[in-house]
């Protein structure tokens, strides 16, 4: 198959790479893309714009920052291209039934990716619903990347049931990264971290290691995770849960944006940037 | 020493065993209380009302819902008492400042309980700031309930540093309860509460089983937790920091609040209430 990646980066890559060793032709739109981007993408077949991948393309696969995920599809569709589509962000069922409004509901496949970077199997899954699941999935088969069909329990909302278990699972995961952070804030304000590191060795064994590695895990992915977090609220308030928790870890990762494309930053350094935003 | 205990409900009681097993009398207000407290405080010597217990107590230590603490620091400076008067309950440092404004600042003493109601040593800590801090740690000397003095590094608000570290360490604690119900209410609501289990399993071990016993742990007590998450929220604000966090924490355990004094509730039965609040 002549699959298209829009737009690799350190996931796209390593996703379009899985269908490579599968023996897919993989391209990708390289215009305005970053030497980075550049360099990741060297063994894909490079697309000048939109247009022309889009009449090559059997399939296209949407890997991108949340924010950006719906503006993909906006311009696929304006290609006027006919073929399948798997939007694999990390976006509400709500942005997702609009992705698949703006495409066509039987072209839109939606996925959701949970893990790091594929390079070997069994550590990163692509979660997949609606009509064509299954056909996405043969495209991963025996890959790295470990594609799984999931038929959703009692819900009328099948066709996006990845984007929902995308959001659950992100929710508690970043959230509690967010929440993490924001405690050791909390505790500096007071001049009380010290006390508090002391109270967690004895009570809550880890916390103290696992908030220094949060700073270093989170600090240059935060600006990616602020449109995540809004999208995971906007989940919750259209299933009539209390929506306000991912409104406050998303402002605590906006306050932390500016360190994209930085090396890890320290636990210190991450609490300065929180009481003080830019 | 003759010490009052504001209004011993099941750590209250712990709180004020521990001081008569260390020779001090213990009194409480047992006007208009419940049978249960009126049995939990049995050893303890009753008053009939605020007035009593202030002339006859050479220290009154409150511990209460955090909702009511202004309220029994009211009452008590409307008795005239002058003697100390320690707040040991969650509040945010504003909070505690109006406590003692209320009380005075030279017969206030800061407090905060991590742990749960304490029957042996090193499960439970009083921490304790502000001027007489030392002389309250006295009275709790080599008892089940360990008082630590703190000292904040570079803050201006030393005196009310333990309900800094009280609202810190509780927002971590209970706000990822809090998340953690959300959660699975999320995936439930999407029909994929199965799929995010199984997904768990692989790459969260621990998370399904932390949340049948966060079921379990937090349904009774949630009616409490309300007002400790607005406590918290208002302390984040007023440091700066995102608030709104705590506001869906705040949320979420509004929607169990009425499984107070009702036995431990199943995960199923958390994630209906919360789907469906009443």
């Amino acid at each position: 198959m002549r699959l298209g990646i829009l737009h690799p980066g350190a996931m796209g890559a390593s996703v379009g790479k899985c269908l490579l060793t599968n023996g897919h032709e993989v391209g990708w739109v390289s215009q305005g893309r970053s030497p980075a981007s550049v360099q990741r993408a060297a063994a894909f077949q490079p697309f000048k714009n939109m247009d022309e991948i889009a009449a090559w393309a059997d399939g296209l696969i949407s890997v991108c920052p949340p924010h950006a995920a719906l503006e993909v599809a906006q311009a696929v569709h304006a290609t006027g291209y006919q073929g399948l589509f798997v939007d694999a962000n990390a976006i509400a069922p709500s942005t997702a039934l609009r992705v698949a409004e703006t495409l066509g509901l039987s072209a839109h496949v939606d996925g959701g990716i949970i893990g790091p970077p594929p390079q070997e199997r069994n550590t990163t899954r692509l979660y997949l619903s609606g009509q064509h699941a299954a056909l996405i999935a043969d495209w991963f088969q025996g890959s790295a990347l470990v594609a799984v069909v999931i038929e959703p329990e009692g819900s009328d909302d099948s066709h996006v049931a990845a984007s929902v278990l995308k959001m659950a699972y992100a929710a508690y995961t970043k959230g509690s990264a967010a929440l993490l952070l924001l405690v050791n804030a909390l505790a500096a304000s007071g001049g009380v971290l010290t006390a508090l590191q002391t109270e967690w060795h004895r009570s809550q064994p880890g916390l103290v290691d696992r908030s220094e590695a949060t700073a270093a895990m989170v600090s240059g992915k935060a600006w990616r995770f602020v449109g995540e977090m809004y999208e995971i609220s906007e989940t919750a308030s259209a299933a009539g849960l209390p929506d306000q928790f991912h409104v406050g870890a998303a402002e605590v990762f906006e306050r932390l944006a500016h360190f994209k494309d930085l090396p890890p930053q320290t636990l210190a350094q991450i609490l300065e940037t929180l009481a003080t935003p830019k």
